[in-house]
C-alpha cells in the first residue's frame, strides 16, 4: 500500500510517494513555469498518473496554497491565476477513478503534518502560525481541524493588535501589516536601512545594527501579542512557528514567549510551549499525506493517528 | 422522561426541569446565602433531591461559574470560597446513583444553549460573548464545543488589543480591563461622571452625555476589535452577546459591527451575524439541558442536536 501527497505552492508542485508505514518512498517537484487555471490542474494529473504508475495508490492528499471550499469542492488561491473557485477535487478524482482524494487549505496541512510527525506530535489542541509573505494558522482543537462557516478559519493575519486603525491595513490587517516578511523590510526600510529584505534585516540584526533591532522588536511585540491572543481565546499546548521569516527569526521564540506572558489569561500562557516547524518547508507535504492516511477505511495502526 | 439543568452562578442556584420535548416544566432559585465549600454542594444535592422527588430523572446538568477541568472532574470558580479545584461531578453521581451527570463551565453552557433554544439556533460555528463583570466566551467550532488543552479556552477578555502593555492589565486582561462592566464605570469616573455604575453610563449615553458618549464608543472600539479577532481567527456565522452588560448595550450591535468590518478577515466578516442572546439569564440553564440531553442513550427525535 502506498499513498501520494501533493503540496501545491504559487511557483512548484512537490510530490511525495509515502509507504504504509508513512515514510517518504520518493520525492519529486514540478516548476509551475507560469502555467494557470487548467493546465496547473493537468500539471498535478500528470505528476500524480507519472508517480504512481509503479505504485497502487491507496489514496491522494493534496495541500492547495489559498482555501479549500469544502462545501463546493472548491479551490481559491490567490498566486494561481484563474484558480477562483477550481473544481480540483472533481477533476483528481475523475483522473484517478477509485482512488480517494483529500484537499485541504496548505495551513490546515501544516499543522497536521507537525502532529503527525513534526514538533507538536500527538498534540490534540495544536496551532501552527505561518510567517512569510502573509501571516496565516492552521488550528487544531480537541483534535479537530477548525475549519470555520466557510472554511476560512485561521485568518490570524487580520488579528487587531494596535488601535486606531489606519487604511494601511485594509489589504492585509494589522498583525501582516508590522509582522509579515514584507512588513519587516519596509519597517527596516523606513527606519533608514535601503533595500532591506526581511533576510537582510536579520543579519543586521545579528550585527546588533540598531535600526534592524527596534524592527525586529516591533516584530516580536506584535508576535507576541498574537501568541497570546491565540492562547486565551484556544488554551492550545503548543505553537509551532514555521514559514520562511521562521528561518532566521527562530532565534525569537523565548522573546515573543516573553511578550505573550504580559498579555494571555495567565494559567494557559504556562502550558504552552512554543517551537519552530520540524518538517520546513515539508510540513504541507506530511500533512497532505496524513489527510490522505485519513482516507482509508483501516489505516495500519503502526501509524499514529 | 425528564431531566434537570442547573446554573450555579456567585449568588444562587437556579434550577429547571425539562421533559422530553425541552420545555421547562418547574424552575426554581436558591439563595447561596453566603454558603462556601461543601455547603454548596450540599445545596446542589438539596435541591436536586427536592425537584426529582416527583419526577424520574434521565440526566443532570450542571453549569458552574468558572472551569470544569475534565481531566479531574472538578471545579473551578473563583467567586465560591473553597471551589478552587471542588469534585462536584463525583459528589453528584454518588448522590445520584444511576443518573448520569453532566457538568460544564457556565460559558460552554451559554452557547449550548442559544444554538439548541436562542439566537444562533442550529449554527455548527458560533460564539458567545459574555459581557458583565468579566468578559469570556464560549466557542463551538464545527459543531464541537472548544475546549483546549485544559479547559480554559475562551477567556477572551485576555485579548491584547491595544500596545504598549500597561501593568493595570495584570490582573484582568487588556480587552476587560477596557470592556467589562467595571471598566466602563471606572473610565467614566475618570471623565467626571462621579459615582457611575455601568448602567448609569448607559442612561448618561441616552441623553448623549458627551462623557459617556466617549466611554461608550471607546467600549465599541474594543468590542468591535474583538469581534474582528474572533471572526478572523474561527470564521462563525453567527456570535451572540450576552452578560448583565448586554443588556444596556444591545443597542450597539450595528456599531460593533462597523468597527469590526475594518479589523477582521474581509470575507469572514460579512459571513458573520451579531446578535444578543434570546435566553437572557436563561442561557446557563438551557445550556445545562442540552449538555445533560447529550447524555442519554437515545435522544428524542424531536429534539434538535
Amino acid at each position: 500500500m502506498s499513498f501520494l501527497a501533493l503540496d501545491l505552492g504559487g511557483t512548484k508542485l512537490a510530490a511525495a510517494l509515502f509507504n504504509a508505514d508513512g515514510e517518504i518512498l520518493q520525492q519529486s517537484t514540478f516548476p509551475l513555469a507560469g502555467r494557470s487555471g487548467t493546465e496547473v490542474g493537468a500539471l498535478i494529473i500528470d505528476a500524480v498518473k507519472q508517480i504512481s504508475r509503479d505504485a497502487a495508490l491507496s489514496a491522494v492528499g493534496v495541500a492547495v496554497p489559498g482555501i479549500y471550499r469544502s462545501t463546493t469542492a472548491t479551490v481559491w488561491a490567490p498566486n494561481i491565476p484563474g484558480w477562483d473557485d477550481y473544481p480540483l477535487h472533481a477533476e483528481l478524482s475523475a483522473a484517478l477513478s477509485d482512488v480517494p482524494v483529500v484537499v485541504e487549505s496548505d495551513r490546515t496541512c501544516y499543522i497536521l503534518g507537525e502532529v503527525w510527525r513534526g514538533n507538536a506530535r500527538g498534540a490534540r489542541n495544536a496551532i501552527f502560525i505561518s510567517v512569510g509573505t502573509g501571516i496565516g494558522a492552521g488550528i487544531l482543537a480537541d483534535g479537530h481541524v477548525i475549519r470555520g462557516h466557510h472554511d476560512i478559519a485561521g485568518a490570524v493575519g487580520w488579528l487587531a493588535l494596535d488601535r486606531p486603525y489606519e487604511e494601511k491595513y485594509r489589504s492585509c490587517g494589522n498583525f501582516e501589516y508590522y509582522a509579515a516578511g514584507p512588513g519587516i523590510a519596509r519597517a527596516a526600510q523606513e527606519r533608514g536601512l535601503e533595500n532591506a529584505t526581511t533576510e537582510l534585516v536579520f543579519k543586521a540584526f545579528e550585527q546588533r545594527d540598531e535600526r534592524a533591532v527596534a524592527v525586529v522588536e516591533q516584530a516580536v511585540a506584535y508576535w507576541g501579542m498574537a501568541v497570546g491572543n491565540l492562547v486565551s481565546v484556544l488554551n492550545p499546548e503548543v505553537i509551532v512557528f514555521g514559514g520562511g521569516v521562521f528561518g532566521p527569526a527562530a532565534g525569537l521564540l523565548e522573546a515573543i514567549y516573553d511578550e505573550a506572558l504580559k498579555w494571555a489569561q495567565p494559567i494557559s500562557i504556562r502550558q504552552v510551549k512554543l517551537v519552530v516547524s520540524a518538517l520546513g518547508s515539508d510540513a504541507g507535504l506530511y500533512g497532505a499525506a496524513r489527510s490522505a492516511l485519513s482516507q482509508l477505511p483501516n489505516p495500519k495502526s503502526t501509524i499514529p493517528a
